[in-house]
């Protein structure tokens, strides 16, 4: 691994990100093509689900092949060994007369794991894997954790008051924050692939969850109404993204008698608007086995956007993976909790974070933990 | 004002602060002596109550008193106008062979207020004002706000976890955060005049408030004890500093008729440990006159290291100045609130801070902002 290895990889990398929020579940990859003289002659990514992958894109970003005599390729992920929507990379690779390809981190897929590096290896293509490997992780947390637990990435993001408190007393949380924070989770609505509330945040507050503010792709929108009798009228059901809309709900009478369209489960080649039925636990819809079910949709991530009650379920039964909290410079004294009840008596048991960040939004600071 | 200017008033600034802790109810003052050439000649703060001010010791320190001669004085607060512990400073600057004093702010105590440096004009010596004001104006804020409002200036200080947790259930707080911030903690306690805390805080963890991990001076403490009966085993009514703790009460019976001499109260030059009875205001010590009684000592400071009754108390009737809340990356979801029951209801009625700073120490994050 050299300099050069690691700037090219990181440029190979940010070129990545353009895929955020289009390419769920794909995980997002880039590609850079340096020529035997040590100049970028190509760079592409994986742009849009179903679409060409990134080395394909780097490849036709060449203006002249001859460039590609002595090559290195750089690509953020392992080269895929499998027809999918497109040919294997690999194979597509091997046909070029490049010297080396550096990998920042294996594909750990079934189907690719090992053998997209194994197939350029025997075709003679020196193969070095590992160059800015935590980095390309972690551009791929979503897709990574959801191939390794078959569940969507968890974050809970909190908009809170220093004290820690996400409404006043009378119920109202409009705003808490800044304008710059308020954008900051438009941009994350684009990225994941859905914003999950639950049952009294759909009601009370009526949210739309769309992207707003930025540009960016429409998340899928979960609300857990357990009951399955929220009102038809949200702006959840009626809007211009309704078919974006999951309803989860552990109400099978109601679920299985119901002649409302919106009930009926649709299959299409992606999936829309649909409700699905949960199993209960002790009165509410089951949250882990909702997370299995939207894993099988699939959704690989979910932007938690809930209150107190969700915000506590699902940290009680450990199912969160990042909480992203805004803290506002301000302080109410009372109000709704951010988190009330996890079953937490002692310090011994307190929740400690990993890769903690902290960082200033406008006016606000914003915490970044891993569990 | 040059650049020249400001450079050496910072220096002036920055050794002012060595007297931090020690020159209450004093101001920190700090002195720098430049010759006519433009070097450094002397230097010198204020650095105990009682003793020489910043200007005497700054022109003791030089070596050479030729060097005077057509020299400036840079001083981070109008010279002094009145006889106290030691000789008015502008008389004593007026016998020097000086050309110009610079003065980062007017002493608004009454006794000076602008004499100080009206004196020195009168004597031929040009005297410019308000390099660094607003450096200076922070640098001794506590004493100013003393001189404004005639009760000491109170600081909120918090440890909490990221949802607002000071305590788990079974009501331990040790630690929440980790060894930096109690160390700062300890910091603050060396500058400030006095540490408050009220009973529950008095009888459930039996605090010691005092300096150690660091170097400082011991600070007052000063513990509300509305029924005058916390039991006399507690740390601050049996440690080496026991002459430090001050009890506020108001069982005007109990402390009438009690002979314990913790009770008498004892005068001296300064202060000694002492009890001090206040009104009842709705069955509780009345905050506010019980601030005012305290300037009178005359403490200029308070680092308020309550639990959740006091801070919520002191926020209530808005006799907060300024709050330092760290944030630990953990959470606890139940426990004692940072803050709980300070009569908002809306969002309107929101606590705004000014002079919002967020900075990393440790792992945890310090907050602090002014109302």
């Amino acid at each position: 691994m050299t300099n050069k290895d690691e700037k090219w990889m990181k440029l190979a990398l940010e070129i990545a990100e353009h895929g955020a929020g289009h390419v769920s579940p794909n995980p997002m990859v880039g590609c850079v093509i340096i020529s035997a003289e040590g100049k970028k002659i190509g760079q592409g990514y994986h742009e849009r689900y179903g679409q060409a992958h990134a080395e394909q894109n780097a490849v036709d970003d060449i203006a002249d092949p001859d460039l590609l005599k002595n090559a290195t390729v750089y690509v953020t992920l392992e080269p895929c060994a499998h027809q999918g929507n497109t040919p294997p990379c690999c194979e597509m690779l091997a046909t070029l007369p490049i010297d080396r390809v550096v990998v920042a981190m294996e594909d750990p897929t079934p189907k690719v794991a090992g053998k997209g590096i194994e197939y350029l290896r025997n075709h003679d293509i020196t193969v070095d894997v590992g160059v800015l490997e935590e980095e390309a992780k972690r551009l791929n947390e979503f897709f990574l954790y959801h191939q390794a637990f078959n569940r969507p990435f968890v974050t809970l993001k909190i908009a809170q008051t220093l004290d820690g408190y996400i409404a006043a007393p009378d119920g109202n949380s409009e705003w808490i924050t800044g304008t710059q924070s308020r954008t900051l989770v438009h941009e994350w609505r684009s990225r994941y692939d859905a914003v999950m509330v639950g049952r009294n945040t759909a009601l009370l507050d009526n949210p739309r969850l769309t992207v707003r503010h930025v540009e960016g792709r429409q998340p899928h929108r979960i609300v857990i109404d357990g009951p399955l009798d929220l009102p038809d009228d949200l702006n959840l059901f009626t809007d211009q993204y309704e078919e974006n809309t999951i309803v989860l709900t552990h109400n099978e009478e109601k679920f299985t008698n119901e002649a409302d369209p919106m009930l009926s489960i649709l299959k299409s080649d992606y999936f829309r608007g649909k409700t699905l039925l949960i199993d209960e636990k002790e009165g509410h819809t089951d949250l882990k086995k909702s997370l299995i079910e939207l894993g099988k949709l699939p959704l690989t991530s979910i932007l938690v956007e809930g209150g107190q009650n969700l915000n506590s379920a699902l940290l009680s039964e450990q199912l969160v993976d990042k909480v992203e909290c805004f803290i506002a410079p301000k302080m109410l004294g009372g109000g709704t909790k951010s988190v009330l009840g996890v079953g937490i008596n002692r310090m011994e048991e307190v929740m400690e974070f990993r890769e903690v960040k902290w960082r200033q939004v406008g006016q606000d600071l914003l915490f970044t933990g891993y569990f």
